[in-house]
């Protein structure tokens, strides 16, 4: 194999020429192998630093800090990066030390090799094109990888809101078709008071239908960036002009409205928009694995559950209990969840060990927060597509409970009194008999007084 | 002592006639004894139940649920409670089985027996006002202890962003005193470049300038309430026209811009805007605790140490080390925060535990909520007064460390280019020599170039 | 009010003369008020205190380092202090900053005035007696602070470990008086095989009786502690034979077989020995609230839940459902142990946060761990006694279930193999069937032979 | 593409012929995209599977439930699979639902193809071979899938051990190289007392060196197993003879002191072990994390730093600023540890989340244990090899340190009592001189009694 030689402040390396990135990409690979998990395999922050890439030698060359044919092989590098194809040759391990230092030198050296191609040069002939001096130039890691990161966690928060808004309407649907099902409310596990299982579907769709709020409001605070603050927000060796040329070609590029903070020290070290994302993602998280709790809930059985729902069989529930179907769904949403709440807190820990200038930190938030709204997008689409729209109602068996039920009593407090109340579903319970029954017999009130405090649809708040 | 006896659906029991609270509360305080902390403690809980409570009497009152004189004495009660002289007789444990039921009914008790000696009857004597069928009217503690802890949280977090402001313009004096003070900026702990120590505290100002907005939105999720759900969201024994007058008179009460939730259903189980609430505590607690870490950091010396500010010496700092001063505020901040972020797992896991219409963990989720808004609160005064305000600088330190540092090369790269650069802070470093030095020996650039490049000020992003 | 003034190194502070501390303790008081909670609120940690301080004065005294008036005067104060009644006196805020170093002096102060008296002399004359220089001989907050705290530990530890034990005492109970009852076990909340609820309450007692040796292993690394190794672990101001000696000395005091770290500086800064206590801690708190889980989905209902068994009703359920009867029991214990593992959080936080030769954040590990013992000492107990002891089970319903079940047919899949077993569960759940009925009507086995393979002790691996 | 048509309890389903697993293999790739990672990343947890799987078959050969031809094949495909050839053919979501069914089913039918090719039959054609009747003969997902993870942790356990010592023999050795640089230990990051650069290193390994006995104990706990408790700990469809069988096969094939579990259906759902295990990474995480601080604190500079210590560079430190060298290694394994301590949270929500006789949250508990281990292996590795190794001291500046320093005022105390020295200390800060001047200016101590006093080997308790 064909090798080149690089050469950078700690001495020379061979490369394979095949390879589009440099010498320091190869120190990162050789020095971090903790998870295994390239950054590449987020395409969302590739595209994100080829734009922001892009946008810079935009800039440069406006202000005459690049000539154009530099300028003109960095815009078409960063082109092609953004089409996916290179997504291959970003190799460096998502948590690495450096602040993200080799997240940005693997990107500036692999668009410093696709532009010298385009430029009729030779991989590593930095002379003529330099991954620093040019690709780099009015940039600092420091401002080009938090920029990058909250353009990327915006991309793919569309996704998850899209996703989010899919399966609210799912549950939606469900809601309508299950509008007519009455069934006994439960708090504490314990038997409540009639509601229809119309309404614990709309609650669903309720729940998760204010996410997509919260998404975008913490996507808008990831729109304030220090593009231009360079090393620690005091800008050195960006000209004055830069940021907003360079700001304004990001916008036009990735279609967001970013904009410059006023602090550029404060936004190079503070990592509170990143907090702020990562608690949103954790609440969504919440409600997800509540609604799949409840989905296993209500759907254990087949007969000796709940069984007020039946799930849609996806796959044989186990390999030793023949027709046993599993909630394997829900669970997987749960277990989704955990891993999400679990990551908030890893973001947390890295967030709170910024020190000074800077987070050395934040790869490791990047990589929780890009791997948290990938899996929750998974997650939603599975939960939506394979098993809520499937979900089918038992509806004799909720209506039965409610038929057998003591809670009903409460709808008799208002005539009967909180204490005479409570003596008859003492004695209801005791005897093994309907609340009617006990009332009827002690000649509380009448058949119809009854009917009409126990019709089930005023108990529900609809009527 | 005299005795009274007071019955519910378990049996009877004896109460000592000092106490206003009814058996309900007995049995709660005999059952839980886990915190060791009473509701109490909380005194904005209790008022925000008292408030609830006399919005709903007033209520009551109007639909002709509640004869005049009763509603009076609840209502008379609900604000002698408000004032604060009650709290004491708030008992049971902050954390608690049952949903809020027993710290429902520790208020429905009080109130009954304050009620009842406005009325010249003596307590416990319910026939003639009673804690469940009088003022617990149209409610549930479904729905009361949600409101009231939403209340709560939100008159807790006025006096938190009045301290978070108090800091963050302490902070903001102390950028001013600083401006002229240079330094040598830090990233990864490692010299960057020059900025000013104005700079380094403005950011301090401008991260925590941003938690105002933050906890305001926060409290906005909060006045969403379910009010007139009662036990499911579904408004069982509830006047159809009971829900607008009761949030009407507690927006009346309560100066609070509460409305209730249009899917009362979802809004009985959700715990979303306490979890957001909790997200927001943490993010608050998060740069608190970077800050910390900084100013200890800064103040770390006094000789062998970063030494570029002091802090105040607030108490002696050793039992066996005379003179020693310990950054003490800062470090209890820390604790503080530590605290906070554990407290937000407390509600995520608890706000996960929720099952179909109810959460029966709500307690903790309050508890930790109140708890650590308290905590932030008396955090922020601490770390405002008793340190930031009395913090000084060393200047001359700060300014030596700029002139020995070997950071000030950036500068140069725009001239020399990347590698030329590197090559003359490798050889400063490995022959302990300055920058300039190195430079001029070279003859890479002349003096007056120097001059120019390293002007402090320009470097700082100033000039 | 008398008043004494005393002085510290930032200067004069007036006292009343009531108060058995001294200025540094005022100054701890005055600038911290976090928690609200003070030490005192620990009995094990004062009464550690004055074990550790007593030991000291008796090395002291024998090394000749402490004449025998002052010696026997700190010892008798010490002995006084361990009876329980100066715990008031032992103010300052269990959320400090300092190292433990307010918590110390504040000891030192309690100690030296009281033996001040004891002396015929009065508070705050530390001419005769000084807390620095007498009470605190040979000793730092570094090596005190953290001896006290392992101390502390263990002897609440001990108290948790009886009432695990108990607790567990009574799940075994019930395990026998339930073992004749079969009932349907269950996996992923969906029907699986027969079981008895004695085996279901076993396997509780079994999961718990595990504990106790986790909790004594976890004691046994607090017996390696740093007394003697001063500020930070070389032993400075300490005589050479002072470690050997006090050491001797607390663990005749203590009755714990405490010995001294081999490596001194080490042990001064590392919390590991509290990680893992906390830990172990959490790992209960998981059980704890799995089990609590159990109860309450096993008690769900009364009629349209599982209702296998019932627990015992300690308090009415609901401020607005009559007769409502909830699982307000094992809630508290949920609640109990998500808040161990947030407080597990607060540990590793501060755990983490440890600095070159100490660790500042030692007061919140040393708070979180006392309180999470605490809480969870109260919850077991809780548990134990008015929860499990009454638990009844209901034997009909357990016995019908086995009866309708599906699952069963996993006894059949030996004979039948596995693709059969699995059309005959599809086909009784499809047709309102039992798996008998369904097997009979396809001729696939005789009466008989269903008869043997699905005798309900065979296949709950009993016979 | 050649294809197959499998059937089960769903359907049929076609799959190319190239593929050695089977149809509920595919269901769950087509069910399951969580985190993108398939179980065959983690070759221990296939190893252990296909472990389980051989001695299963070995005894159940032994019992007769298995023809020898079957029985021979499944051995020799279940031998092939350890040595690791096979691995990339277990290609579900390690995040999975259904508590580990899709990965035993995976292994089921991968094991079933190879043996059936080595029978001479084509894969699918399950009449000669079957999965579940003859792979998972007496086996249950339940039993078989948490066997195998506790003997892969252990297996990944082993690595982790042998990496930590390495590391801690590193440490070890800097400590003896750096024994005689004096230096000022420092507490709360304030000036403290003397001590050596070796004795700072050597607490690293001593804390380190501690891990070994808590890793080695919990994989102990991991040794007990529940292998022929099948569904759920009932033995359900086993033989009375299987377990012991089967467990001293998989003694005999895997080298680790198994033995079967007392209580079968409590070691079914318990997660214990796995929680207890996850609770010792965590230890050393948090470990890892403080020594990772403490050396880029150490490191700090180059210039206006603490710089007692000079790590090795690895890499350039900066896109923009030349010659930076950052510690990108201690960086890096401070993110490990931070996603560790995230990971014990997601393993402590998943354990409770069981319910019942089974946790189905299991997989979830598997994947976060084995990727910790993996990534703390690899971060003890980087960071032996990588940064310790190549540390060096800077003697002049840590010795300067201790000759600048007010701290050593400490050894003055028992001549001069705390008061006098804490003035002392205060006029040598004000004055900006040594304490040394201070004491001789008052003519407190001769210069012969302060050389004995701050004879600094004396003060660092090695003499």
């Amino acid at each position: 194999m064909l090798a080149r030689t690089e050469h950078d402040l700690i001495g020379d390396m061979e490369l394979p020429n095949t390879v589009w990135y440099g010498i320091q990409t190869q120190r990162a690979l050789d020095n971090f192998s903790i998870s295994g998990i390239p950054i590449g395999h987020f395409p969302e922050l590739i595209t994100s630093l080829a734009m922001v890439k892009q946008a810079a030698a935009s800039a440069n060359q406006q202000l005459g800090l690049l000539p154009q044919h530099k300028a003109e092989a960095i815009i078409a590098a960063c082109k092609d990066i953004q089409s996916g194809q290179y997504n291959q040759d970003f190799v460096v391990d998502a948590i690495q030390g450096g602040a993200g230092t080799s997240t940005n030198m693997n990107a500036n050296e692999v668009i410093a090799n696709i532009a010298l191609t385009k430029m009729g040069r030779i991989k590593g002939d930095y002379q003529f094109l330099h991954p620093n001096d040019d690709v780099n130039r009015c940039q600092s890691t420091n401002d080009v990888y938090p920029t990058a990161a909250s353009l990327a966690i915006q991309f793919a928060g569309d996704a998850l809101i899209l996703a989010v808004a899919s399966l609210t309407q799912s549950l939606d649907n469900k809601a309508q078709e299950f509008n007519h099902v009455i069934k006994m409310g439960r708090t504490q596990l314990q038997d409540a008071v009639p509601m229809s299982l119309g309404q614990e579907f709309k609650a669903f769709a309720t729940v998760l239908g204010k996410e997509r709020a919260r998404l975008q409001e913490a996507g808008k605070l990831l729109c304030e960036i220090n593009l231009g603050g360079t090393a620690i927000g005091t800008g050195i060796n960006s000209h004055k002009d830069y940021p907003n040329l360079a700001i304004a070609h990001l916008v036009a590029i990735s279609n967001k409205p970013l904009f410059q903070a006023s602090d550029l020290i404060a936004a190079t070290s503070d990592m509170g928009a990143f907090v702020y994302y990562s608690g949103i993602l954790k609440r969504l998280a919440v409600k997800l694995s509540k609604i799949s709790n409840d989905l296993r809930l209500l759907s254990s059985g087949p007969r000796t559950g709940l069984a007020e729902i039946s799930l849609p069989a996806v796959q044989p529930g186990s390999s030793i209990m023949p027709g046993k179907v599993n909630p394997v769904i829900p669970e997987a949403v749960n277990q989704t969840a955990y891993q999400v709440i679990a990551s908030d807190l890893a973001v947390t820990l890295a967030a709170e060990a910024g020190q000074l200038q800077l987070n050395a930190m934040e790869p490791l938030i990047i990589y929780n927060l890009l791997n948290s709204i990938k899996m929750l997008t998974s997650a939603c689409k599975m939960l939506d597509e394979r098993c809520i729209r499937g979900i089918q109602a038992n509806e004799q068996r909720c209506r039965d409970n409610v038929d057998n039920s003591i809670g009903v009593v409460t709808a008799l407090v208002p005539v009967l009194g909180y204490s005479n109340a409570s003596a008859v579903a003492r004695q209801a319970l005791a005897e093994n008999k309907t609340i009617s029954e006990v009332v009827l017999a002690r000649n509380l009130l009448s058949q119809q007084q009854l009917d009409n405090l126990l019709n089930p649809t005023s108990m529900m708040g609809i009527a």
